[in-house]
């Protein structure tokens, strides 16, 4: 047994999902590139898919911050979808079976190669589940579509709190019915992590250098507080022993 | 495609889940009377067993009356196993470890011999999730140790308002984000049913006639407000054309 398996007697290990466990940019600058082909829409779409998830926090904050009630993910990326095809100057092109189709997308993204093997290993020895800000929807058809191995999703929606609030480690905690050290966060994000430490939970960075493109800057290595960084989630089932 | 399938397009399908899903009396007759020959503890299992799942509803309605405070059903499980072990006479033999082993024991039941396969081939078309009473973790347990198929665990925890209230059954409506023709509740208990059906939703009975054991005189039939009866989930999914 390795050292991080005896150290740790877990009940659960929760995984970020969007950047974590599937590849949203890549997902969707195809499922849009092709879309966008068959409808004659000449828009840089890398472009559109990162101004698109540049749009997630700004977004989540205003709920968070409560200048905006309380509003699920789906709707978020539907608020900043019509704003973005304004601004790209494709919203004319797109009745309302368009715009249903490019939000439900995230639904539909691929995981990363080492997914689905990773959580699988894992899930044989425990919980696996998510904590993450998708709305229950989203993250059942994505859980669905890609196949991705679970056995409870945990979403901001079950607590109407985003993370990083506080509110969504501690009810995901509270619904396992047992205590912060024996749940790990899994996540490709440090300021995730960190949250999740500050509550006494147990942490793995997994790195996805190219999460945000080829020239990502950001959360390419570990912070110095996180229990276990992995290169992908087979790394993280053999060092946990699973 | 029968007259079933396409009558009714659906999103998904929840299934209530203790005497549905899981055969819990002969699992905890099994369960305990290993347990009490070990211990040499000698009552009658049948009728002790018996006695618990016939304090599940009285438990219950205080909470749902607000004469307690929220409790999950995991705790309601331990208040009643203990008044029982009073009256059965062998509370004394027992420590703490014992108490929780017992309660766990609900975490462990064992699936009717039609649940994982027709759950599985349901899977293929729709969500399935349950729809039950059990807390999360509870239910997280149980459906790993069954190997139920699930995508989804709603649960009355998510709402602190148990079955038979609206909350329940709304709730989950909404978190699947649309509209209530379009989940479907298969339960083994007309009751359940028919506040299914007063929310809207569609309805599916299996039978279950040995649930309460073998002198069962309720809930042996349909009632007539079902939309499909049948007599186990492998004939549920041949009604159902998946």
């Amino acid at each position: 047994m390795t050292a991080e398996a005896t150290m740790i007697e877990l009940d659960a290990i929760l995984f970020d999902t969007f950047g974590t466990l599937v590849d949203w940019r890549t997902s969707l600058i195809a499922d849009l590139s092709r879309f966008g082909g068959e409808r004659g829409i000449a828009v840089d779409w890398a472009a559109f898919v990162d101004a698109w998830r540049g749009a997630y926090a700004p977004s989540m904050d205003r709920v968070r911050r409560r200048d905006e009630p309380w509003k699920t993910l789906d709707a978020l990326h539907r608020d900043s979808f019509d704003d973005l095809a304004r601004k790209f100057g494709f919203n004319a092109s797109l009745d309302e079976n368009d715009r249903g189709w490019c939000v439900d997308r995230w639904h539909r993204l691929r995981p990363w190669p080492d997914t689905v093997a990773g959580l699988a290993r894992l899930r044989v020895r425990w919980i696996v589940g998510t904590l993450s800000n998708g709305n229950v929807r989203l993250l059942a058809d994505l859980a669905r579509s890609a196949a991705l191995p679970m056995d409870v999703l945990f979403s901001a929606e079950l607590f109407r709190h985003y993370k990083r609030d506080s509110e969504v480690y501690l009810g995901a905690i509270e619904l396992l019915a047992t205590t912060p050290d024996r749940v790990m966060l899994c996540a490709a994000h440090n300021d995730d992590l960190a949250a999740a430490k500050s509550h006494g939970m147990r942490t793995a960075f997994v790195a996805r250098p190219t999460e945000y493109g080829p020239n990502q800057s950001t959360d390419l290595t570990a912070g110095d507080r996180v229990d276990i960084a992995v290169r992908d989630l087979r790394e993280l089932a053999d060092r946990m022993d699973a």
